[in-house]
């Protein structure tokens, strides 16, 4: 058995360590990538340097951008007094595929989970605090996961808004349990949001 | 719905690109990567790269290899009258699995399609005649894909070897129809090399 060494073995292990990817699916697109144009090859190292360096987090909503505030947070037609608080960057892109929400977005980047070592300080709960201090905030509504580090999530941006007495709901539990809520179909997300209730 | 402009749509283009990525798998390492440090993106760019510039073709087998001639090429053990001669350079890595087969190799990068427009010139049936033409080879076994492509160009390499006098195998039909070559298991693999019948 001889197995790759120098700069294949270095682009299988790097490959390998992504998500979803494993040692087989490493080695298809290895392979499929040595036989397309340098150009090609040079193209997609590029885009991954150039988003890593240039996309940050929008200083309003913490989603990601290219710019300062991000083109939501930026649109004077969504509703400044709603914000939708989601984990991750991904579920924007679900609840907006819905286009039923005028809103705009918070973007926890993640959900507490003592079991991963995740505390309320690795979230933006910072930037959501500055915002509810600023005033004009409605409602906010949660959109975390469906699961225990999404509940207890909820409940700690219960506690963060009762003091400037802004209603908190939650995404109706029309998601199935235990799954990813970017992985609902679009009805179903609009149900979650028709059927949200105040916590 | 607010789609991703700039170096974020940029990167989700490129990652959809690449074979069995699609738009969700693209999201999905997308925004994995924005969360990791700089320096890791970084390594995966310049191992695509550096894997692109310095990889090439083995000269004599034609398998992947970042020197003048791959280690299977170079090794003595290696009994040289034996070449089997496969579609992909991943096949050479699910024969050797099988830890069975202690000849050579070469590597065609492809088979013949009509309907593709792959031909005899898009293979690396040169290199291979050349082999042929220096002598000392004596059994030439065809382990192309059990499929029209890899029967058509089992017939092609038939043609190629007549005028040498060399004897040409087939790996026995112990594989799957229809199926990839390198998602058979191993000990599929091994009865197919012991099976082998001349064509």
């Amino acid at each position: 058995m001889v197995s790759f060494t120098g700069p294949i073995a270095q682009l299988l292990d790097e490959l390998g360590r992504l998500p979803g990817i494993g040692p087989k699916s490493a080695q298809r697109l290895a392979f499929y990538l040595l036989e397309r144009p340098r150009g090609e090859v040079e193209r997609l190292a590029s885009a991954l340097v150039e988003a890593r360096e240039r996309v940050r987090r929008c200083a309003i909503c913490c989603d990601w951008t290219d710019q300062e505030v991000c083109p939501i947070c930026q649109d004077p037609r969504r509703d400044p007094s709603l914000i939708c608080v989601v984990e991750h960057p991904k579920d924007v892109r679900a609840l907006e595929k819905t286009g039923q929400f005028r809103g705009r977005y918070h973007v926890l980047h993640g959900a507490l989970s003592p079991l991963d070592d995740v505390g309320p300080e690795d979230l933006t709960l910072v930037q959501l605090r500055k915002r509810l201090e600023e005033g004009g905030v409605q409602e906010l509504i949660v959109a975390t996961d469906p699961d225990m580090e999404g509940e207890a999530t909820a409940f700690e941006l219960v506690r963060l808004a009762r003091p400037f007495g802004i209603k908190v709901t939650r995404l109706a539990r029309g998601l199935p349990e235990g799954a990813d809520l970017d992985y609902a179909d679009d009805s179903t997300l609009r149900l979650a949001l028709e059927g949200r209730r105040e916590l």
